[in-house]
């Protein structure tokens, strides 16, 4: 029934690719299918004026997309001199994630940049995003921890995060472009290792959906969150 | 336990005023308590160029904030030149909003524009806006009917908006302000007035929050969207 | 003869309506007829930085318009990413106005912006804004006085001001917008309460004017700037 | 009195030299003693969108400083990315007050641009800056008789601006910088050369001035008119 | 006595690889040594205003950086709002040297627009931009041709580019970074595969170079090039 | 052969006038023909941040046209809001040139910035930019040394700057406009008094050039700047 093959149920082949970049505290390549997108995370020892003698660092994220990650070329937002609001919004969304899962009082007056630049699109960008994002910052960390800046990894829970959507009316995981842009509803889920709910954002791309379809499409992503962060833990090294 | 003396089920006093401007082809005062949002909307022949010959209208929005509109002043947009990211966030949603209830094939090849400016803020700016924005655009429908533009207002549905939260681990309704700022987790939902949703956010503020949690802000936000919905009528004169 | 049937010598009905706002220091929501401006003051404690430690204050102000405050939609200047050519001279105009009638040395090294945002326009927006100014200022300054920070309302006389021009040869006061695109001349006038001429701005919109015909503007304004005055000093709680 | 030894009903030194760019239809170096503009009209073919099918030319104009005009360098425009609100106004007023004395059904649907910018500054650049686009747009109507694309100068009258300002409380003619900045009051006037008043902008820098304050401004003006618009007619030829 | 332990006339190893991403016409991810460079020419039916109906196409280059491909974070210049003048630089660069080798007349009224994008930067982007672009442009070309829009790669010539420099007094052959930074001067060369010379870029950092000091540079680029350019050709499969 | 009537190795009437500007430090009009650029040179008393402290000062360069500098009107680059990409380089050009011969270390920690306005354009802006830039910061040295702030003119060299090119086959000396927009190619050089090569910059307009062309270019250049350095020195009365 998916274009790809897959089950509704199936994630596309995901790896997570660490140390792929010389300069970067922390740095991932990750793969959701042909989506492919390079986190990298950079300590910085200033801080936001509002932080300051606060005790606490900062976590903050930036996208973008090459201009020919896409299908068609889309113009270079350098070029056009401002961020697109979906560029934004995508990197509001990933910042907001990892704060989500740091203890901001554990690494100092410090700030960590991620950035996620998408090599290629195939649907799924933020997501991979936020899941290569999480093992980008956690290398950073480590690094620093090495380096004897911090004596433990402030995180608090895992995050990753994965989009559901409703293909012909049938719920399915992990939407590559083909079903996206076909589907009639689609939902974004950040879950921490734990389970618990970090940001949901669902929305009706053609007629609305009922609360039972929203709640199926939750349940998959509870699955396929899991197997993220399985995921996560073996690329850093942390089970095999 | 709240700060407003409200139980955790209700609604801040909600007032939809129609016909505030003199200009627009529809225009609504929302006021969520304190919170006022001026809606109007304006329509217009031209359309976006990927939807000429299309047989296709188009409806968006744009969304603004008075500098002192808020508890301390902020800089105006205008004056710094460019829009923020949560601005650009907000006038999206509020645009997807109103299209998932409006059939875009039913009022010729023209643009309504509805904007959304906020006169006073105190917490649920954007759901005030998206509950106002429904009454401007019928407005504007019904001043193209009068006029013989378009024979049947093309709405499929209603539209309206409410913020929940999660307060002292409390589930309350219409967060305002002083709870906004304090809540562990808060969602916009926007459904329709059948109660199909047409777009869910939910955030955590501090830690995750749980499923059972999220079910319960989904159960206040129906109930709620009922009596918006209600008045939305009243306003537009559709019942009493 | 003028479209509204008012004699040449008759301002429109106008109100200033204070508190209007609850955040800010100072408000004061100003009708000259359909035109209807919300004008608020914030105070801030940082001064611009050729200020410091001079001992002084400064008071500035910024305008701007709703998009539909104007009969055709005009587009939103966040959204352009600039503020036009004309509401950087008004907003100039509005602080220059406001400073020619203030002590800056009366309220220590603080800034008052004051905002002025047009809800609707129907012509003479920029002199309603000042005329306006000139409360929400007061107001911000006796909501100073009321805390102690300072012993004295710092205002050295009172500021207003109305447009007059050319229609159909006769000098009319107050133009709204049906009278203002057709006049031949128009000027605008900043008097004080005492009648001294902070600003003059007459132009010739066909041919010029001669001499008389701009005496004769000026004659109408210093009658309307007087009632003006009044309706100011009522609108404060200084005369019934 | 004045710090330059000139009476206060005295010009500075007026020279307006024509032909000074090689491109342009139309140039002129118009110097009020250290001030010194480079005027350029340029003819171009399209016009607004506006006046499409209209029959109508128009003329605007743009101003400019260079860095080191001034006394200390001021940042250049083009690398701050945005002309300041000073810069629009003036340029506003200079293609106003051009327009003012051109007949634009006298053209055809032609777009003429005239550039000022200011090579030196020593007070006054504005009214400098008119006086000389006149001839410089004189020149450039001159150059179109030459080649047959017009059959009349379509101007009605001559234009030409001066400032007037009281500077110790005595009215002055054509203010340089040391009185400018130190004068309680200036006014800008620009006239035509047959006395009417095309725009009267006169602010008070420090107290209000009075109605007769004003007038004296004025009269000073009328005179320095006419010798402004001898000298114009003179650099054009048009009398010895 | 090169910090990478090179002779003098040794280039880093270099490696060209096509088809590195899915949607592009042409795609190459060029290195040199640790300097690595996405390269995707992305062919558009559309050409720029003053190529219409000349029967010419147009080929173009944008060029940037990933914030963290550099040894310490560069701000994003799409977050910034410009590109830097640097980065300008570069990419009018690459087009020209592009066209240097295209016939425009052989590929119709199209535009191919080649993006580098640089990964990781360790010295030499441009330098690497420019070989890579050529291969992806003539994957682009190939992939035209296989469609049968064109009947010929329309390249008249191959080009590719190399730095070298003065470091330690002695004319060393393509920079990295550790050299680049050091050395007393560098210059860039862009030479076709016959030795053409398309473009010279040699830059004094610190003392004025010797012509003799200038030509044993030129020199080393001109067996640097033969390398790169029999490089591009395996990746091309055009040699073994 | 040339359109002048000059001889190959002939340069244009080349003259630096000096003390140009009242208000800066130094400055000179430079003309190479028709071609004219005002150079003024600012010393101001702050530097960039990472040089505080450094014992340091800076150099650095912006240059302009004016809109009808040219021969049809170009856009004002602040009216556009960006300077374009040509812009950028050949400031950094002139600035780089300029601090080639500077010794930094000579003048304190003080900036100065040469701005180069080219007033009237015939080809050869940038290379009669670096010719009088260095004339003007000449003069603002020997301002600074009769004030007593250095004890000698901080410069280790001259520089001067001169385009060569290839025009039907021949190479020619010092490119005017109507060769430069028909040279088969063109290079800029940057040379001290003592022949030292700063910066080369040499680009095929056509075909690629040849080595033994660039050569009797770089011939041409040499004797091309002993002459403007010996103009150069006359205009500083360093010579006769």
């Amino acid at each position: 029934m998916r274009p790809s093959g897959r089950t509704p149920d199936q994630l596309r082949d995901v790896t997570l690719e660490v140390n792929v970049n010389k300069h970067a505290e922390g740095s991932c390549l990750v793969k959701f299918g042909d989506t492919q997108v390079l986190c990298t995370a950079s300590v910085e020892d200033s801080i936001p004026p509002w932080l300051r003698n606060s005790g606490k660092g900062w976590v903050t994220a930036e996208y973008g997309m090459l201009p020919r990650s896409t299908g068609s070329r889309v113009a270079r937002e350098a070029a056009r001199g401002k961020q697109s609001g979906r560029t934004q919004e995508i990197q509001r969304l990933i910042g907001r994630s990892l704060r989500a899962v740091v203890d901001l009082k554990g690494f100092g007056e410090r700030q960590i940049k991620v950035d996620c630049d998408v090599i290629q699109a195939d649907g799924g960008t933020r997501t991979a995003s936020i899941t290569g994002a999480y093992v980008a910052l956690h290398q950073a960390f480590t690094h620093m921890k090495s380096l004897g800046a911090i004596s433990e990894i402030p995180f608090i829970d895992q995050v990753a995060a994965v989009s559901c959507g409703l293909y012909k009316e049938t719920p399915v995981l992990d939407l590559d472009y083909d079903e996206d842009s076909a589907a009639e509803a689609d939902a974004n889920f950040v879950l921490t290792g734990r389970g618990g709910i970090v940001e949901v954002q669902g929305t009706a791309e053609a007629d609305p959906f009922s609360r039972d379809q929203f709640n199926a499409l939750l349940d998959l992503a509870e699955a396929g969150i899991q197997s993220l962060a399985a995921a996560q833990r073996r690329a850093l090294g942390l089970e095999q």
